[in-house]
């Protein structure tokens, strides 16, 4: 019996500072319903998804609580749960968390069809600064309004309905790391789901990047990381221009080959679609990353030894 | 002052196991001599430049020494050393080594324009394996021929004439495994060389895996960790029909965007340049891929604590 799954991605426009959630909200219903229209069980929203990109601003501590999710579900995204496990389409959705204790975090859930939370991934991987850039309308302050991430890179297994999926999720700035994906590969994962929100280009006017080049990494990261762990990904973006500031969009459903098979034409909201054949995996999993008779750990030693460059000596 | 060199890829056509080893080495030299025409300061050669892929042989012990160097330099390479000294060249090349001890390593050296050698590299991913596929006409017994590599991945500076980057190398497969470029970019990598003889599809006609699809695959390797260790690199094919088996060309200059600026347009002997401005690493060494600011190694346990996949409960 095949072991396929039809996974959307839905890319989402803009949201800007002054949108309303409930309006957001409805955004991600109606994703979430083209999605179910076409036959995925699995809609994979953005990094972040439920509110704008806030990290690009300074806010104050007691000003911030609008932006996070007090528990997930919660009465203000309970719609989207109830539709989706009315609809049996399970989701991926990137949310700023604030628990019972108060700890921030850049989250994501894996939620099955029927409504279960799977799995909880906290973005390890967190770009930007604590302090605001002096002098410069947008920042990235991630470091500043989230801890790292405290639960490593968990991987699960889907339920039997998707094919049974050997599932892990990242967010956004996580998707450049190899190591992330590597961690999720050494469980033998065959579906990485990722949404992100990355800038098209420096707000600010200071940099040389544009938004062909920042395109082309993000892509680039998703297909070879899927291609070396032998897993196909879903990589979702917030995009467009959210109150000056511009993200890239570059959707894109990677199959375990590295290639392309589904990709994002605009900017806006959008939904993208493609079955996921996970037997697709055990081509490289088994030969060229097959990692048991390949890998040889113990020249890896740095990787885990050191944070930062140690350059040699002369 | 510009921290540049012009570096040459050396991409080699096919050597018939019944070519002579006199003629293998005149085509690199004319190849060196080619490079050095153009500028270059530094030439890359592939994996294993002085005879054929003979891995792809079952070749009984006492009759493999004709495959392998007995020492770096030796009186069958001098005019190699010879010529590149005289051009004030410096180069990289592949060839399997035995050592005083009678050990054997698929090998690399990096050697300076006065022909000193500054590294020497071993193959640590090793494909294939040590016994034959029985009943198949062609081999990959390179896991039966060689050791694993023993020296780890070193980086180490190059001479000032070339602006002095920080430099390291690897060797084909190597190059698929991102533990590799990691390890090289914890030293500050900038320019990674990298020599590959790699199977443009099943020779003995079992794989459905086409040659666009491997040379894809290929690029999509060093494009991407390039690009997530911020360094130059220089991918370098022996390519075409070796007595029946195809290898793959596609011989690259990659800069550390991971954006490919030179590239081979055939599969036979054929030079690429390209000016490496190392000061081009810098942007991504000192942001994305700032290691000391965004690195979290205390998640990457799994890289260097297991060897194979372990797969979730469930």
């Amino acid at each position: 019996m095949p072991r396929s799954l039809r996974v959307a991605g839905a890319q989402m426009g803009p949201t800007q500072r002054n949108d309303s959630r409930a309006a957001t909200l409805d955004r991600l219903i109606a994703l979430l319903e083209q999605g179910a229209a076409q036959g995925a069980g699995l809609v994979v929203f953005p990094e972040l998804a439920f509110t704008t990109f806030f990290p690009r601003w300074l806010i104050e501590q007691d000003a911030l609580d609008v932006y996070f999710e007090p528990a997930m579900p919660n009465p203000a995204v309970q719609p989207l749960f109830d539709r989706a496990r009315a609809l049996q389409v399970g989701f991926y959705v990137g949310y700023a968390e604030k628990t019972p204790e108060g700890r921030h975090f850049n989250s994501a859930v894996l939620v099955g069809p029927d409504g279960a939370i799977l799995s909880k991934y906290r973005k390890v991987h967190l770009p930007g600064s604590v302090e605001p850039r002096a002098g410069e309308k947008y920042q990235q302050l991630e470091k500043r309004y989230f801890e790292y991430g405290d639960l490593g890179f968990p991987a699960v297994r889907g339920p039997k309905s998707w094919g049974g999926p050997i599932t892990g999720m990242l967010i956004c700035n996580d998707r450049r790391w190899p190591e992330a994906w590597r961690v999720l590969g050494l469980q033998g994962v065959e579906l990485v789901c990722v949404g992100y929100n990355s800038a098209a280009y420096d707000p600010n006017g200071g940099d040389r990047e544009d938004a062909a080049l920042r395109t082309f990494h993000a892509k680039l990261a998703v297909q070879s990381n899927a291609y070396m762990n032998a897993t196909w990904a879903v990589a979702v973006a917030k995009a467009g221009e959210e109150d000056g500031a511009g993200l890239i969009g570059g959707s894109c459903i990677v199959d375990p080959n590295g290639r392309i098979v589904a990709e994002a034409a605009t900017l806006a909201d959008e939904v993208i679609v493609a079955d996921c054949d996970f037997d697709l995996c055990q081509q490289g999993k088994s030969k060229m990353f097959n990692f048991e008779a390949h890998r040889r750990p113990q020249w890896y030693g740095p990787i885990t030894a050191q944070t930062g460059v140690v350059e040699p000596a002369g």
